[in-house]
């Protein structure tokens, strides 16, 4: 047996080809493999887990030829991180043991609001980073999400998501950065960066299509266009790919017929040829099964197993339904080419390599106590729910004046979950484990609002359900306090578990249960109203919105979300996030997003207005920065050149303000249908009072580029505009600029995004 | 000037290439419009047309240099058969008059619910004729229409509309065949050989992609992939270009971006290159401005014509906006190349040339008084109507017993527009000339009952608004009552007249108003209550159906409806229609329909569940016929051959019967993604009682092909099932078939649908 793989000055290629040649398929095949190994002894698990992991194969036969993955050793059940870095470094000893090559498997865990383990720092949830506006600290939160993996021996991150929002009733909207496919990309690439900046493998989800389920319900069929799929979906991706990011996983839906997990079209002819992708493509849990048993385009697991791998697909998870057993039985036959085993083998192996997982005397780091939620952690929760939280309307009411007695009622006022995403430890994992308690301290929006008001409580309403003597007490309550904080929204959970996360599709945008009941009850006191919603998906408040005094949005703002909110309510923080989402008005109707054409909005051939109440990129302040000129250093635009858009802001306040800057394209006039506007720029600039700021973006035509007649990506000569402003729908400035020059085919190397810079003045 | 074109011994290409050759530029162009003009005096119009008309030009300029078409001569106003001839033929003789070769202009009306003109008989809408399941008396019902046509000198009618329906939200829903491609086809391919057997163009809408507008608001864009719209779209198009369709009509809409109207892959390679069609492409109403004004893929309306022009839509309707001045300045520059008029221009003459334009001697006809609602055209509309009856549910309270004391209340029991379509004359014109009767006799459901029960009456509340008094009304009616027949719907209209039709989409499918409250408000008497719906697309009843005694359902059912209603509530006659939509469920969500693959259908992936509370296909009768044996011919099937379906019925019921013996298909595993069912065979048998039949189904393989990964149409060999049923949930037997033989690519001479013979055994 040769060694020379174990050798660090050899290239990874020609280490991972001395390694390969020396495997049996057994063991190549043992490498494409990633199990979620419960041990039975561990506690509940969601039933539809189980039922689709199906009986666990014996620990000694799953590790018998080696491993490629090792699924949420830390992340299943409430263990001590001691306890879970022994459990890891046990089960790396033995896959170890294993195989012949002494080969230890890439651990993986999820981490979209924060490693979702026990104990560990729970930040915002992704709508939230979006609504923040802010990639900086976006980036500095997932880096510290990475170095506390790291120090758990964890080597790959299941985030972030990537979908673009199409239709505001699917349950995985929470998981999201929002409608905008430039908000999206700009903020799931700063993430990557900053995961993969602490060495960790980041994840993109879902290659591709996911998030335009028809009619929002989860795994359903995607009916789209490639010109939709290309303009709309996979801008993010591109940008992510360039942040960085090493894996990729597929959606579980089929795009017009064909399952992304089964189309060697996205994975290999795109991802891999014309985007340069040189990572690992993991499937998403159970999608290689799926093809068989919920696609119907696979007779068997096997021949799932062949599609997927012919596809692209590298590593199964979290079972070994079709790369196992299946797999091998196909091999055997002939029926799957050894090639596509080689191909995904060399990836898995290289990014092992990458890892040092192939490196001489690697070994499982010493189990140790590690606190996963230190106080640098919590100060950075804290710091991107205050600035994510969204002030949508407010009539002078708030901020509330100290110490004033107020009515906190609503099913969302008492309790932490309210603060948390469906991919958070206690919702996605600890709702199988009753009485256990977060792991972290999480305050709830009554706790943090009496500190500095005089508060009386009550439920008025659950979630969903509820009588009506708890909604009298709650109107009784408002009616004796000088203000009624009444706080809505959702639980977060999966599959039935809640109402917004992972299968919990709705099919109206109606408040959950009878919230909108609760809502109008205290608006019927006459006592001033504020709502504050802590939601997942944006409701329609469009019956109550003109009675409300104020109206406050956090997206599961995390651990430290309800001092933000409290924070925000008080005015100590000068609300600053943005919708990444738009609120529905009261005709809206679904599928429906800010990003439209023409006849995609309001129009007088149908009685239907999709018209938002809040639109994509609207929030207030109690205080606002002062815009001065917006400008462009030329009315010419080089279809091959950059325009340059200066934007003045002054802080006349007397307190700290924050905008965010956002330059949306319009375009004409084109050789297909454009939405009406879409962002390719966006800056958001704190200025402290007194201060000024002139904000430059460099915009390369690129970012004017669309995907044209001939189904490649263009830049057509002709007028475009640039509409600057607060939100889509405060426009401050409409800059009009001649694209001139050739029309130019643009290639994946294309500019994906403006160079911001932001200077004092 | 050569007159070998007016000689009828030379074949019309002859012909029309000696007329082109001597054509002006500027009566090339004229031929390729059609104009909507009205005379200022002849009344009111929906304002919306006026705007999209803009400012008349006169008459004079109008005919000067020849004219392609003339609009809705008779449609647009309460005119009397004789005058509307009057007028035609005056215009006729202008337009002669006007161009240097005396060249008529080809009169179209619309005919979707019968001639759409004062005094012509309404029949039922197409929903309904979709729920008849009967091809050959809607074959009857258009070629009447098309016999009347021709006697008024009208030449082409804008039927029928073959969109497939994908969102019920939809407001021209009440105008299509339905949510199944092989129902719409089948009916809608009756239709065409019905019209075009008396000498009627008549013209396919709208081709294609309409129906799946985002979020069901018309005009709104269509997210569709190119399987998807060849497998679910097009087949009903090509089953009636099979049928003998003459002229087709472009969808309104954009598909992944490039609107239909600039899509020379949609109308010259797809229609003419490969389906092989040689008529007319007409433009739908300003759909090529549109192309400038809405889509915003044209410039200018010169540019907007140079599209369309090159896309293949060879005349523009029904103004001269962008074929007019526009054009003609875009000729003049260059812009628009001469050989794309003459392609048009070739196609409207050539189609002129067969209807008789261009011969000589050809004069317009001589005005008379006509019967335009003779008693055979009423007796037809009934007994398509009462065919079309579709019964969903009944405890047995039904069919009422002769003479029994009813309360008969609802918005839509005691107005005969609950009858109408929003194409019929009342509700698309008259609703403009208040005041104007009808034209025709159309009794209401209360009229109806009172034959032959004993009526109190209520009206409840309006379809929409209305108030408590007249709800209170209603309950006391229906208290008092031995049965309370409560009579719901919509009322048909455009763009915000009436809750169904053009424009008139919906956010939910909740009844319109109060309706709902109005029937859980009698449904709280104790009474029995049978609801009786008139509507326009399948809506929401699942809170109140397991309450009701029986539910009847009429889709717009035309002049004769309420006496079939009667009919069908008193047991005259036994109900036989059967759903070409689904109601649906308690859970539904739209865009939903039956035609969909196992993850569109309810999975334990989504909590928000799809299934239908009356499924597609589903109607209950007072008598069923007794099912037999069903069998084929053999388990293999031939991958280029034919299977034999054979289905034995019988009527051992004392009464007539009539069953709609449903043939699914079911492809257990495929290449890509297939629905779980579609039908591909249907068949309407009438039983006498004692009579037995059998019933043969030839089912060629090319019925199991679809849009595989290459993109082309196959048929792959695998295990197939055929659901025979007597609803698509209702299945009889399951047949298992084993296509053998080699794959095969079908080609557009594809069969399309099976042959079908009734026998009596």
């Amino acid at each position: 047996m040769s060694d020379l793989w174990r050798d660090p000055h050899l290239s990874p290629e020609a280490r991972v080809a001395d390694l390969m040649a020396q495997m049996t398929m057994a063991e190549k095949v043992a490498q494409l493999t990633g199990i979620w190994w419960i041990d039975p002894a561990a506690g509940g698990m969601a039933p539809m887990l189980s039922e689709s992991l199906g009986p666990q194969p014996p620990w000694q036969e799953v590790v018998a030829d080696g491993l490629g993955q090792l699924t949420r050793t830390y992340g299943t059940g409430p263990l001590e991180p001691r306890e879970g870095m022994e459990i890891l470094a046990q089960r790396q000893r033995d896959v170890m043991a294993g195989n012949r090559f002494g080969i230890p498997a890439q651990a993986h865990e999820e981490c979209l609001t924060g490693l979702a383990v026990w104990r560990a720092t729970i930040y915002p949830a992704p709508l939230s980073w979006a609504a923040s506006f802010d990639p900086g600290l976006v980036e500095r939160m997932a880096n510290r999400i990475g170095t506390t993996m790291r120090r758990l021996d964890i080597h790959q991150g299941l985030a972030p998501v990537l979908d673009v929002v199409r239709d505001h009733r699917w349950g995985r909207v929470e998981e999201t950065l929002g409608e905008d496919p430039f908000l999206v990309g700009l903020v799931g690439s700063a993430y990557i960066r900053g995961l993969e900046g602490a060495g960790i493998v980041s994840t993109l989800k879902h290659f591709v299509g996911y998030s335009a389920s028809r009619a929002a319900r989860n795994l359903a069929p995607v009916s789209m266009g490639p010109r939709e799929m290309a303009d709309v979906m996979l801008p993010p991706f591109e940008m992510a790919l360039r942040a960085g990011a090493r894996s990729v996983m597929n959606s579980y839906t089929d795009i017009d017929g064909v399952p992304a997990a089964a189309d060697p079209a996205l994975f290999t002819d795109l991802l891999r040829d014309r985007l340069g992708f040189t990572g690992t493509v993991a499937a998403d849990y159970f999608s290689v099964a799926f093809l068989h048993t919920l696609h119907g385009v696979a007779g068997s697991l096997g021949e799932a197993a062949r599609l997927a791998l012919e596809a692209g697909i590298d590593v199964e998870l979290p079972s070994l339904n079709a790369f196992g057993e299946p797999l091998l039985a196909a091999i055997e036959t002939g029926e799957v080419d050894e090639k596509v085993i080689d191909r995904a083998l060399s990836r898995v192996l290289l990014q092992k390599c990458e890892l040092g997982l192939l490196d001489p005397g690697w070994a499982p780091a010493e189990p140790e106590d590690v606190d996963l939620d230190d106080p640098e952690s919590r100060a950075l929760a804290l710091e991107l729910a205050q600035r994510s939280v969204v002030l949508l309307a407010n009539d002078g009411t708030l901020p509330l004046a100290a110490g004033a007695p107020i009515a906190v009622v609503g099913p969302r006022a008492d309790t932490f979950q309210a603060m948390l995403g469906c991919y958070s430890f206690p919702m996605h994992v600890l709702v199988h484990h009753p009485g256990v308690e977060p792991g972290v301290e999480i305050r709830t929006v009554r706790e943090a609002l009496a500190d500095s008001f005089d508060v009386t409580y009550e439920l008025g309403c659950p979630v969903v359900g509820g009588d009506d003597a708890e909604i009298e007490a709650a109107v009784a309550a408002a009616a004796a306090a000088e203000v009624c904080v009444v706080v809505l929204g959702d639980e977060a959970g999966l599959f039935g578990n809640g109402t917004s996360g992972e299968g919990n599709d709705v099919a109206m945008l109606d408040l959950p249960g009878r919230q909108e009941e609760l809502l109008e009850a205290v608006l019927g006191t006459g006592t001033p109203v504020v709502a504050v919603l802590l939601v997942g998906r944006p409701y329609d408040l469009s019956r109550q919105a003109d009675r409300l005094a104020g109206l406050v949005c956090g997206f599961f703002p995390g651990e430290e979300g309800a001092q933000a909110i409290a924070d925000v309510l008080s005015g100590r923080v000068n609300p600053s996030g943005r919708l990444p989402v738009s609120f529905p008005g009261a005709g809206s109707t679904q599928p429906s997003t800010y990003l439209a054409s023409t006849l995609g909005r309001r129009t007088e051939v149908s009685v239907v207005d999709p018209t938002a109440l809040y639109p994509f990129g609207h929030g207030l302040s109690y205080a606002a920065a002062t815009w001065g000129e917006v400008s462009t250093s030329a009315p010419r635009w080089d279809t091959d050149g950059a325009c340059e858009l200066v934007v003045q802001l002054a802080n006349e306040a007397d307190r700290d303000v924050s905008e965010v800057v956002q330059v949306y394209l319009h375009d004409r006039s084109a050789s297909v249908v454009r939405p009406v506007q879409r962002l390719i720029g966006a800056a958001r600039v704190d200025l402290a009072p007194g201060e000024r700021k002139e904000v430059c973006f460099e915009l390369h035509a690129d970012l004017t580029s669309f995907t044209g007649r001939e189904l490649v990506r263009v830049v057509e000569p002709g007028e475009v505009e640039l509409w600057v402003g607060a939100s889509s729908a405060d426009i401050r400035a409409v800059l009009a600029l001649d694209l001139v020059g050739p029309g130019r085919e643009v290639g994946a190397d294309r500019v994906l995004e403006p160079s911001v810079t932001v200077v004092p003045t």
